[in-house]
């Protein structure tokens, strides 16, 4: 594997040199928090759902970031139209499918997402990663029902089905393209407590894609980042409050240098 | 009355344990801090709003919490259809009529909820709560224009009329559910000076309500729960800002057996 | 100039002897912390976009805050409902052009807003606020693509066109009537790395229109308090995380006399 902690630390830098235009449609309940997440790293986060301006703002963006926490019909269509312009135009997206194997609105709309449009990367839990290819995997709207070692058995070969990297969070991470495969290690007891943590992440990889033309080290990078930023935080924090103070700080003060240090990839 | 200290204890241990599904119906600006609340006090949080998925969530929940702020007609239907499946399964609902009385979209709104489903407890400030029986009460906003001790009068008979339990937030609390009638005491004074907090105490009782079958002791446990949070976030906050994050801090490290201790109930 | 120290301080009085309601119909992303802001310095926020109530609520309220940042034909509909309604009432109004310039649909929703209401104030960054008046001054989100000093020159002249108080916003801060023009400093660095300060100075503008007739010394006087309190919360935190949650304990522990001896207004 090549190397992965420098690439980190060479993605941050980018990241915070570049400032790319990161274009969200998310949910309600993490919007806010998203936002501060990429604008503490070096982002540039817009927002904006309407069908009428999805394809123009897109073609600003250097990633779209596609969340359907909080969907309703409209949203996930305002969300297949951004993705089909930015796959003519070659962007990056990124699919958090929040919830999916849950409800059937959910699973069907993250598989909707899946066929329309180019998705380089899905970010879930196990149990919603799963739910996009093996039938009746269920779930129970966010929780993980599965812990990632279960998952790791399967997720290349849906890597391979779905033609997608899947970043599968847990309490080690997991990434793979089909072909390659790690594990990254980091985060804290805490994150869990935080609503948004998860789909925080999903919009860090965002940003890293927008600076990485390659979907698994993007993926992996960004987890590692994010990772480490949660140590740093739940070292300083007094419970789920300060955490997520605290972790919008360490995105922004964590140095490219010290991140590669510290960031643990081990080969799955 | 029986020992709600102890049985205050014992709802924080079995939410810690069990860690309910709360489903939220609410409003777009308490959003995030509800979730945030529901998560630091041990409960599971999902917000879904969509008619084609809010039957199948709320099969999975074991509340239901209905939040009239930011509404509109279709926000409605769908907390009514959730309502609806809610009640033929028997779990409980709570509602928060935010505005009520300020604004005749919102009366209507709320006294269409109690009408068409079976609502457990509604938590407002007085102002709310007397909107939703008295004609004329008025209101403006989601201030309270009438003390608690005017309510306390009317509360007993208008849960009676209402047939739910009435939880009436202010400097000091009133529980009642037409039988039974108590005060819970706490807080502080930085409370009202943060945006979602009485939403808060709202998703907080729909904790409550998923481990605990009598609705008047939810009610008044939960208020508890969150009214000490409060006290002990506001001994160590300088201004609105840190007291939000320190009562997520509190919420979850707060013992059970340290909340027994401080809690205060009283007859009415 | 007339004593604009002294209107700061007696602004800040002002609002928290009488908590003025102000009407907000904004964006998702800054709901909660833009409610926030206004409850730290004293005010009273309500949010509701509902077609059928907007006018209801704004004839309750001081002033009315129009954001069109995560905008849908809907909300803008509501939007112009609700100003319309303001300016029969004589209520004040304020715009933030959330991202005018960067979609032809938010040069629109700005531009429908300002020919269809009476608009007080308009706060915005040079970019978003040239792209009102100046064919093709485009933009990118909600990025200043322009710096404050380009757009002091024609700012003038835009306001006479536009037949309104302009309030740009930037590393300095210009405000004109179109007879009078000041530069207001403050802020700190931290400011455009949290989500929603512009859109809260926007809102901080609205409660002091709420308490000051003129719109100039509204416009100057708000946001000369945002930024005393940027930089009160800038040299106590760490990071943007704290930045945002010290900017709310600023703004609520910041004394009237406090803010007025720290303010800087220069003639532009």
């Amino acid at each position: 594997m090549f190397d992965l902690a420098g690439k980190t630390a060479e993605n941050i830098k980018k990241i915070r040199e570049n400032k790319p235009l990161i274009h969200n449609i998310t949910n309600f309940v993490v919007m806010n928090y998203t936002a501060n997440v990429l604008l503490a790293m070096g982002a540039s986060p817009v927002m904006a759902h309407a069908e009428n301006e999805v394809e123009e703002m897109v073609a600003f963006a250097g990633s779209l970031v596609l969340n359907i926490g909080t969907l309703t019909d409209q949203w996930v269509d305002a969300m297949v139209l951004a993705g089909k312009k930015a796959t003519t135009l070659g962007k990056p997206i990124i699919l958090d499918p929040v919830g999916s194997g849950a409800t059937a609105m959910r699973t069907a709309a993250a598989k909707r997402i899946l066929a329309e449009t180019k998705v380089s990367v899905v970010r879930g839990n196990a149990s919603e990663i799963l739910s996009l290819g093996v039938e009746g995997a269920g779930g129970r709207g966010v929780d993980a029902l599965h812990a990632v070692d279960d998952a790791g058995v399967v997720a290349k070969q849906l890597a391979q089905d779905l033609r997608t990297t899947l970043a599968i969070t847990g309490p080690v991470d997991l990434v793979t393209d089909g072909a390659r495969v790690v594990r990254v290690e980091g985060g804290h007891n805490l994150m869990p407590l935080v609503t948004g943590t998860g789909c925080s992440a999903t919009a860090t990889i965002g940003a890293f894609l927008a600076v990485d033309p390659d979907a698994f080290s993007a993926a992996a990078t960004g987890l590692a980042f994010f990772g480490i930023a949660g140590e740093q935080a739940g070292a300083v924090s007094s419970g789920p409050g300060t955490f997520m103070i605290n972790l919008l700080d360490a995105l922004h003060s964590l140095s490219p240098e010290e991140v590669a240090r510290r960031c643990r990839f081990s080969v799955a």
